[in-house]
């Protein structure tokens, strides 16, 4: 596995640590990794050989690295994405997965010969990383693009499913993808009512409004979008996770209770580390603005507003 | 309005006070109630020129109150069912609105006439009443008979919709009751998932798991059944409500966390009135293992198990 290096406190590298120890002890302290997992710090030496590649990085830093690996990959090599967030060029919004499958080309299979991209799937759900690796059950949904077969997303699942941490695969991989990053907005609403100290049946209202949202940019904008896709993991369950708890939800409340504005609040709650829902609804208000279609998501819309300061959170239901 | 009427503690009459006060003192204390709302104590005065009927009562009622006005009501009378629960007899499943339809018969139109069964709709969502009361936004669904037409419904949604009560109708009459009846069960399998102290991922599995077992035990089993009813208020945004509050989900929640009885803890934390859930799971549990379906609907089966004392809540993992 491909680590970023990063010097500890202790001035022992991170790496190094992983492999001692067998616990990532900067990222998620303690839990033990499986000793067969080996840190590395040569990106290109870890992909080279691969034969299924696991993307797990913040998106941002996704262009950087393909431009490392691009060329290394060994033709045939499968991709799985796990990353939750949308690429934006201009007013376009693009799916991780497409960014991966166009930068992260293999090399050819003989001198000469065309390049195949990589087939890439996604992986998304109610999943948050501490209760996963504490052994918690769980379920989540991998994503396949709909016009490959079933047997793709089945090589996935054989490598990711256990008795607790249950996989369902469904050919929707654009649904899968938006699913998870699109909650991140919602999540950011349900946080502002929340806030408001409005109760139970106006969170339930704005969760339920929101995923209609999702799932109608998705199908609106994507080909192969299955409703069904809503239902599964990286569907209602991670909104739900993410609207009961997450940085998101958390900033949100806090800033609707108490009228502290957003990057502020980024300052104090989260050591000035952006959240990834206040520039996703940016991304998206932009992308919905440019096509004239604000007024057919008014939740996503009204979110984006009061993140700018433009109305405020106690003023959203209005606008819903 | 009929209420059932009672002697308070200070001796005074329940529709007395309702009248005087315009408040229901006893069961929705600190909300005004319109002053053109009137409370009755005569049952069949109130209904006999009713053109629309409102039900709201616990379902063990039903068919008490369907004997006094059966024969009473107008012709051409509709009704509306508010009543989240089912009808069992023996190991049959009834909807709440089939026995409305079969047992409240209007007068003949004319003497001699045929009998022509009231027209019977249902509402459910996520409506906390005391929310509701406190004019906090909601939404709610309306489920009006696969085969009437939309019309049926639109009198049902002018007559409850406001800026802050936004009214759906479906043409999924079954699908909308037993949302309402079947999420109480869904909401002691989240009770016992907290009580056990499993984090977000597992509850909100639990959740979508039970969504997924309403979905399927209504299908199955009813005619006219719309995947999109559970996108609907009554479906995803109930259960959510259910199952981050509310009784089943709390009493749930004690029993996995200190092994107490669910009876005792009926008794002490209830003062004796029975869960809606214990009795529901027990209705499908007995109505699915007449049938040998039981391995369809584990998460049912299971929560029904645990409220037997069969397995304990802390295996209930094992069986979902």
């Amino acid at each position: 596995m491909w680590v970023f290096e990063e010097t500890l406190a202790d001035g022992s590298l991170l790496t190094k640590t992983i492999n001692e120890r067998h616990e990532n002890t900067k990222y998620l302290p303690g839990y033990s990794i499986p000793e067969n997992v080996i840190a590395d710090p040569c990106l290109r030496s870890t992909v080279a050989d691969a034969d299924l590649l696991v993307f797990v990085l913040p998106h941002q830093f996704l262009r950087t690295i393909s431009r490392q690996i691009t060329g290394v990959l060994k033709p045939g090599a499968r991709a799985i994405s796990l990353i939750k967030g949308l690429d934006t060029q201009g007013n376009d919004i693009r799916l991780i997965t497409d960014v991966i499958r166009e930068t992260c080309l293999p090399a050819p299979a003989s001198p000469g010969a065309e390049v195949v991209p990589m087939s890439v799937s996604a992986l998304s759900g109610a999943n948050v990383a501490h209760e996963v690796a504490a052994g918690q059950f769980c379920e989540t949904t991998i994503g396949y693009h709909h016009t490959t077969s079933l047997s793709e997303a089945l090589v996935w699942k054989a490598l990711f499913n256990t008795p607790v941490f249950r996989v369902s695969c469904v050919p929707d991989l654009a649904g899968v993808e938006l699913c998870g990053a699109l909650k991140n907005v919602v999540a950011l609403a349900a946080g502002f009512s929340d806030g408001m100290n409005q109760g139970g049946n106006t969170k339930a209202a704005v969760m339920r409004i929101g995923l209609l949202e999702i799932r109608d940019f998705a199908a609106r904008f994507y080909r192969g979008i299955r409703h069904e896709t809503f239902f599964e993991s990286c569907g209602m369950a991670d909104l739900i996770t993410s609207c009961v708890g997450g940085r998101n939800w958390k900033v949100a409340r806090e800033h609707a209770a108490t009228g502290q504005d957003l990057a502020s609040l980024e300052q104090t709650m989260l050591n000035g580390q952006k959240l990834q829902g206040i520039l996703t609804a940016e991304e998206v208000y932009n992308f919905l603005s440019a096509r004239g279609l604000l007024h057919s998501y008014p939740l996503f819309t009204a979110v984006h507003r009061i993140c700018i300061g433009e109305i405020k959170a106690s003023d959203m239901l209005k606008h819903i």
